[in-house]
């Protein structure tokens, strides 16, 4: 492996007080020594912080803090060296060259993640947190990146691997004694284990579902004739959000889709922009149009005026909607405007319509009355998702079809073991899903793999 | 002065590998430690770093690297803290929230280095280079910033200003034997010294058209007649530079103005992006809006076609826009299309119509040809504005009236001597210049001028 030295801006682009520099590789220290005037920073002890000048020759470039870190407690492992400059991108850009200059390299998107990874101090699913938890937008996404960084599915399935392992030896070992008939693993404690890794690997996959809510969010069509109430609704719903996401800085907002927080998890809400400029929808799209939009939602929350006294049209309207994967909630607006008699009736009458399973809740989203039943509806979507076998959610696509390789390997070396099939096509079948399982930790893998894993990182990462 | 424990986001705002939130006061350190899972910080030695977890009660939110900085040798001249962090600002309002139930609170814009001056530890042109460091743009910008931060003007007139408070201690023991008709204070020696004091506020004074270039830029108009070649010129002179914005990331650009580097420094071309477009900018803006045009300008570049003939109209609009502070550039163009012979006759043509000093330069920006002659014609400009007497040159407009206000008093100081006007009076001008004087390091100042200093500084500065 390579270990020369490289370097990068490590901060967000643009303008701040302080930015940072990173360089790693066998002469982090010795190349930063070079270009640095104040203590000197190949006798400086591990950890250590250093108030300096860095230079070109004899011009002084920037003012800088300088903190030496020394392999192998780093987080690549190698020497490493980060430079604190008053974080103006012209000054990031001199020093990089003057650092080029000097023997570093310019570091490739995600290099360094990729050495913490390739020396060891990190299996790839760690890794790859790195990136999420770099972009985690919400509490659940950067929850589940920092369970992963701690090592959650490589400690899942790790020891599970590591039995296995230890039967496809005794298998080998029986096929070297081919012609004695011999037989050295337990055919039975093999059936058990695989039983323990399927049951394993199904909870984890099963914990993908969630996991996709958290990562990519839980999308959410709002619909409903016109003057339901949508407008209001999104406006009620979005007042909060927009307060809070004001608040965070750099946070970029898709301009199609609408995103809603709530207990930590993001609500994809679809199409809107449209959506609150024409409150006619239903007569501006028609049915066609608005199956569409639901097409790729999770959730329907269809919006009934109560004050209506005719309901067929929206009962039209959802039947054809419906689908097996979309929970529906029916919401019941303006109660405001009614008396509690009249959507108790507007319940019904959807009770008795409409033969899948539903959620109703009545609303006044202009006197903000039971807007936390449909938050609560919302999120209790999302909290059913959660697996309750596995702690650790699985919500890369990556990790997802290893999973599901190494479940279809499993099933075949169960097959296998049943049809009491030749040892040396079991021996295979083993092998097999030894490997996808070990493809999720990086133990086995290929340099397509993690190309394509790192280059989706940032540069100085 | 207030010694609360103030944090806030150092880093640019966005998503990066690293950002840093920085923390300073008295109980930065035990704040920190509060959150912290890890090494002991409050035991943990000045200048070290420390990989551990940033807690939120039992939860976990962030794996962090945490760096110690202990009072006095720290930027703030307090107990400080950063904590480098997964650069996602989702994790960075996290931290922060953190921070703040255990009871830091959000720093002001500027407010680190306003300790960093009430602390004592840089004056208060030292605290403005910060600043302008941090949003150097090129290589002038950056040196002039770099210098300032080292001291520059402050050495300037630090050692004049103890000089004339001697005077000054003189002058008022005078007063205080004013019955006794005695002089303390030698009045040649004084005048002497407020001699030199004139000469280096002078200087420093002159140095700041060269500092407002530098910082600001200098404003280039490029006018011509339809089809003189701007387009083509534009294009040749931005191609390059394109080029090399494009590498430094984060750097932005206003839409209006394009902006060139020649050797370090930035020259605005005003109001180019109309001008891009329609060709035949004169015949659509006429006399009146070239004028506004190049009111603003430092430089006028003419272009003038020398395959033309006739050159009245060129010659009564160069002087229509002729200004006594306006460097003039004549610039014949499309010198690929005709004779050397055709060229010099064009320059005879202008130097017999043009009163006005102007430097005449032939080029093709088709062939790239003398295109260098046009960018040191430029150079030269912002070269000539140098000033020879100074190494410390003025780029802020606060120091620049600090050094106008001085000189005005020094000046009454000289007056009052040369009058022979009461010893009362001229300890009252000597004490206004001395003020003056002061306003520039910030050893004269009250909160108002802070308030402004600073507020323009960003957040976590």
């Amino acid at each position: 492996m390579n270990h020369d030295t490289i370097c990068a801006l490590a901060t967000a682009n643009g303008i701040g007080a302080i930015g940072i520099i990173r360089i790693s590789g066998d002469d982090a220290i010795s190349v930063s020594a070079k270009i640095f005037e104040g203590k000197n920073l190949e006798k400086a002890p591990s950890h250590t912080v250093h108030y300096g000048f860095i230079k070109d020759g004899e011009e002084v470039i920037d003012e800088v803090m300088i903190s030496v870190f020394k392999a192998p407690k780093t987080f690549t492992a190698e020497d490493s060296v980060e430079i604190s400059f008053h974080g103006s991108p012209h000054i990031a850009k001199r020093i990089l060259e003057v650092l080029i200059k000097n023997g570093a390299r310019m570091a490739k998107a995600g290099e360094f993640t990729m050495r913490a990874f390739m020396n060891g101090r990190i299996d790839l699913s760690q890794a790859e947190s790195i990136a999420d938890l770099i972009a985690s937008e919400n509490e659940a996404s950067r929850k589940v990146a920092l369970n992963q960084l701690k090592g959650g599915i490589t400690n899942e399935i790790s020891f599970l691997r590591t039995d296995l392992l230890n039967f496809v030896s005794l298998i080998e070992l029986e096929l070297d004694f081919a012609e004695e008939d011999v037989e050295f693993a337990d055919r039975t404690a093999l059936n058990q284990l695989l039983d323990k890794i399927e049951a394993k690997l199904n909870s984890l996959i099963e914990s993908f579902q969630y996991g996709n809510a958290i990562k990519n969010g839980t999308a959410v069509a709002i619909i409903g004739k016109p003057n339901a109430g949508k407008s209001t609704l999104l406006n009620a719903l979005l007042k909060e959000e927009r307060a809070i996401v004001s608040n965070i800085a750099g946070t970029t907002r898709d301009t199609i889709e609408e995103i809603l927080h709530i207990k930590g998890h993001a609500f994809r809400l679809i199409d809107t922009a449209g959506l609150r400029e024409t409150a006619d929808e239903i007569e501006a799209i028609g049915v066609k149009k608005a199956k569409e939009k639901v097409e790729n939602a999770n959730i329907l929350v269809y919006l009934a005026d109560s004050a209506t006294k005719d309901f067929s049209e929206d009962i039209e309207m959802i039947k054809s909607l419906q689908r097996d994967d979309l929970k529906l909630i029916i919401c019941a607006t303006k109660i405001d405007e009614v008396s509690p008699a009249q959507y108790e009736l507007v319940e019904n009458i959807f009770r008795k319509e409409i033969s899948q399973d539903f959620d109703f809740i009545t609303i006044s989203a202009v006197e903000n009355q039971n807007m936390q039943d449909l938050k609560d509806e919302l999120s209790s979507y999302v909290e059913q998702l959660k697996s309750e076998e596995s702690n650790v959610i699985i919500t890369n696509q990556r990790h997802f079809e290893a999973l599901r390789k190494s479940l279809e390997a499993v099933n075949k070396v169960k097959e296998a073991i049943t049809f009491q099939i030749s040892t040396e096509l079991l021996a295979y079948e083993l092998r097999n899903a030894l490997e996808h399982l070990g493809e999720i930790s990086g133990e086995v893998t290929n340099d397509e793999v993690l190309g394509n894993i790192f280059s989706k990182f940032c540069i100085g990462k």
